[in-house]
């Protein structure tokens, strides 16, 4: 047995998310039957992050344990050819034997997407959140940079996550305006909890456009309800941009 | 009454193109129904290029007659609150009322996308055609500096136009390719015929490849048969950029 690594590219528009699901066609589902077509066995793939249902990746990170002797290049080619073109194994490589997508990985890096105009470009829609309300970068940039550090984000996670601790570690974060670009917000860290960079976006947009003080995010940061946080900013703006090992 | 002119970008696919048919959804048909609802009374749209099904549009421009008194900002957001967003009007202005968004246009530019390379990014799969071998950009080039001037543009006309005469003016014409871009063909001219652009694209793309000569399109020039010529390229790279007046 061999440990093939695969770095995965998607469009998240309309599929389940990464994990495989009962109904629905997830990221996961589509790499494990295609692997599993080519090795002439089942295989399962771990991915390194669980991306929600339209979330999408530049750069997701998955492993499998396969007995096909073909080169990573072949595995590739042989990948992309029973997968649908929403979703492109961009590298395959023969990785060390202990190596996990998940385990291994040291940091994750996630990027959201805003469009603050009043018109969407009909080829952004269904990669960017629209807010068309005039937004206070640098206060959300004051915001983001509290995140920084070990906190505790219980108010920053979505409901039916059963976790045994809700602290996690970021180590930057912070929001990049340029003209004619969505606006965006780029976080690092070892670990998320479900939903928390979509709450978090939507915490700091609730802070751009002047409906909740700058310092409120810093408050939520001590363990607060989900409630007194804002909403989670919507799927089709979030991207798994990398992750490091 | 007053002359409406709009420019609107909208994204092709799934679309059955710019003009109004029996049956699927037209840009001229969803514009000329939110018009109509605006205006209070059916209300016909001209367009300046009537794009294929699949074709997409960065600035399309079109005019109306309208009667309601609204002015151009609140006609627009108007407009774009009746449309789905994969059509958006970007600009409304009031114009001369002899303004006709075809008979007035000097120049129509459009752009070819291609992605040559092994792997086409999940992001851009519905906005470009892929190409993956090799193709020698200079040899197009070459071949794309020959349509310039007024030729007989028969042999690059698609089954079913009733045309009074085949001959065109081309005023440029060029190939760019950009590291990690599409390899794009820009064309100006005032007037082309069914499929011509994506004809002529299909046709330089097999020079590129080496299956044709570089003067093979040159030769075509004169007015030859429609089989003679390369294969339509698809439509989902085709983008109508913009037109002058």
């Amino acid at each position: 047995m061999r440990t093939l690594k695969l770095v995965i590219q998607y469009d998240g528009t309309g599929l389940v998310g990464w994990q495989r699901q009962a109904a629905g066609t997830s990221v996961q589902g589509l790499l494990e039957d295609a692997l599993s077509r080519i090795d002439g066995g089942p295989v399962a793939i771990h991915g390194a992050g669980r991306t929600d249902a339209g979330v999408h990746a530049l750069a997701q990170v998955a492993h499998a344990r396969i007995s096909v002797a073909h080169d990573a290049a072949t595995l590739l080619r042989a990948l992309n050819a029973n997968l649908p073109d929403a979703v492109r194994v961009i590298d395959a490589a023969i990785a060390p034997g202990d190596f996990h997508a998940r385990f291994s990985a040291r940091s994750k890096i996630y990027e959201y997407r805003i469009w603050n105009a009043a018109i969407v470009p009909p080829f952004l829609r269904l990669y960017v959140w629209h807010v068309p309300q005039r937004l206070d970068v640098e206060a959300m940039n004051r915001a983001a940079a509290a995140l920084v550090g070990e906190h505790d984000f219980a108010a920053f996670q979505g409901a039916g996550a059963a976790v045994h601790s809700t602290v996690r570690r970021i180590t930057s974060a912070r929001w990049q305006a340029q003209s004619a670009s969505p606006l965006t917000f780029e976080i690092a860290g070892a670990g998320y909890l479900r939903h928390m960079v979509r709450a978090l976006a939507g915490t700091m947009v609730e802070i751009g456009r002047g409906l909740r003080e700058t310092d409120d995010l810093s408050r939520l940061l001590g363990g607060g309800h989900r409630r007194a946080a804002g909403r989670t900013a919507p799927a089709r703006g979030l991207f798994l941009t990398r992750v490091e090992y």
